[in-house]
């Protein structure tokens, strides 16, 4: 039994209004797999990094009690690198260089060991890796979730839909939502997609929260209103660990776990941008978690007398 | 004891993708006079319209329970006229014609009648119209809500600020709270604008729905997701007439009875854009407001177990 996240290890230069960072350790499989091991002891990572990537890196998952058996090391090959550059507002970016390097020709090895694999996060990547990841695996996980982007939807739109069919949540933004479907209401939108094959859908807001919808149901999640928002880089991959960790964890799945998943995901996602890339969600304790999900409580919960 | 609304009682043109009206009637404090009448039986309107306003549109606040001897009747005179057209996405929309008329030399007359003003809403007119009702209560009432937008911020700012010292909660939307505090985080704009004289603040946010802000408290409301907007056209003027009603009915002034009443509002704005004007809440029934919130209680709610 465990949770394999497949997705991006890289190096990140970061640069936002506050000040920027040299290459620090970056990519949706850390941020998730961070995420979800504060939920789940059995975190396994599939990736793929170079030879410039640190033992002391891999040592810091494994402190974590993840699992690197399935993260490659390319000799002689350089980690993927992404670097950027946030606006004054925080909600955009310019990327500034992209390096695929490893990533070019990633093929996703799934070692015997992660065959137990009953919880599975796609993190974003191209749809043919994801749908790779899935067809490697022996037994169909009993939960697979899916994070990709407009970028896939712009190229490679068929593969996308081949590989949604065979998952059962997916995770998008609003307006990736409203391409993906052709619909502007969220509602109609959400309609669509979960004929597509997913059985819940994730539509993230950033800072106005979340929503998710399954057959007739919506639920609305709350956003934690921040002073300071320092980096939000990983925040969403961090959302994605911390839902899917805290589903592996309480091992049921249904529309209440998972609204109840959204709340710790978003409360990981919170400390994350309270600091530069990873720094925050590296150390948190128990205790500051439960406390951020009270505040996420506090926030939205009010009371109509009948 | 009463509720006094001020603000608009206009003509609206309106065309959406959906299709489009002749003059109907609008304005701020029609809808929010409407909205507050299915809460508070003392319901009174200050306002002005020509003499093309009509007897029976007249008779249908009557028929809320609306008192409208401070709705002055200009002869001779044109009622306030607004045309405007939406966007396919309905969140944005050209004005195509604004004609002041009666408005643009409004003087409220408070009639000896409203003197016993207990809450008052200032709806969105110019601050010096809204100080002048403040001025010509002789009680200061227990409750002051204002609405206001970018405009007056653009060109009267001075009054502005001078009469939103002399209020209890000011409702704004997010881009307003960012250019009154100057701050780009809400949380931040917040601080800002409480130190301004409002004891609360709600920070509107259409379909993301809405924010309280009271000391170092926040509540996070949700917006109903629609499948079909058919017209947003004062919505959050019915919101701000939906919360004070509500108020006014519980008669205690906290942050619980507030979140409450947002709820309220948010349920009476909901329906409001699902038909043309005032069309939908016209005619609600107390079943349909309670089934309205019940939703509201289902989307946001979700239970942690310690």
């Amino acid at each position: 039994m465990s949770l394999i996240i497949i997705g991006t290890v890289a190096f990140d230069a970061i640069e936002t209004p506050f000040g920027k960072t040299e290459k620090i350790v970056g990519g949706a499989a850390t941020y998730a797999s961070l995420a979800a091991s504060y939920f789940y002891n059995k975190v396994k990572i599939v990736g793929v990094v170079g030879e410039d990537f640190h033992a002391g890196d891999i040592k810091s998952f494994n402190d974590h009690g993840i699992d690197t058996e399935g993260l490659q090391i390319k000799k002689g090959e350089k980690s993927f690198f992404w670097s950027g550059k946030y606006h004054n507002d925080m909600n955009s970016r310019d990327t500034l260089v992209t390096e695929l390097n490893v990533l070019a020709d990633f093929d996703p090895i799934i070692p015997d060991s992660y065959q137990d694999c009953e919880y599975l996060m796609l993190g974003n990547l191209t749809p043919q890796v994801q749908q790779t990841v899935i067809s490697r695996l022996k037994k169909r996980p009993k939960l697979i979730v899916l994070d990709t982007m407009n970028f896939w939807m712009d190229i490679a739109l068929d593969d996308l839909l081949g590989v949604i069919k065979n998952i059962d949540v997916l995770t998008i933004n609003d307006a990736e939502a409203r391409q993906l479907s052709g619909e502007y209401s969220l509602v109609k939108a959400a309609k669509k997609i979960l004929k597509m094959g997913p059985k819940y859908l994730i539509i993230k807001k950033g800072e106005h929260g979340a929503l998710l919808f399954h057959d007739d149901l919506i639920f609305s999640a709350p956003a934690l209103p921040l002073a300071e928002v320092f980096d939000p880089t990983g925040a969403g991959d961090t959302f994605a660990g911390g839902f899917i960790g805290y589903l592996a964890q309480v091992g049921t799945i249904n529309f209440a776990s998972m609204k109840n998943a959204i709340i710790y995901g978003s409360a990981l996602a919170s400390f994350c941008v309270e600091k530069f890339g990873t720094e925050k969600i590296k150390d948190l304790t128990k205790a500051q978690i439960s406390k951020r999900v009270e505040q996420f409580v506090n926030l939205s919960s009010f009371i109509i007398e009948k």
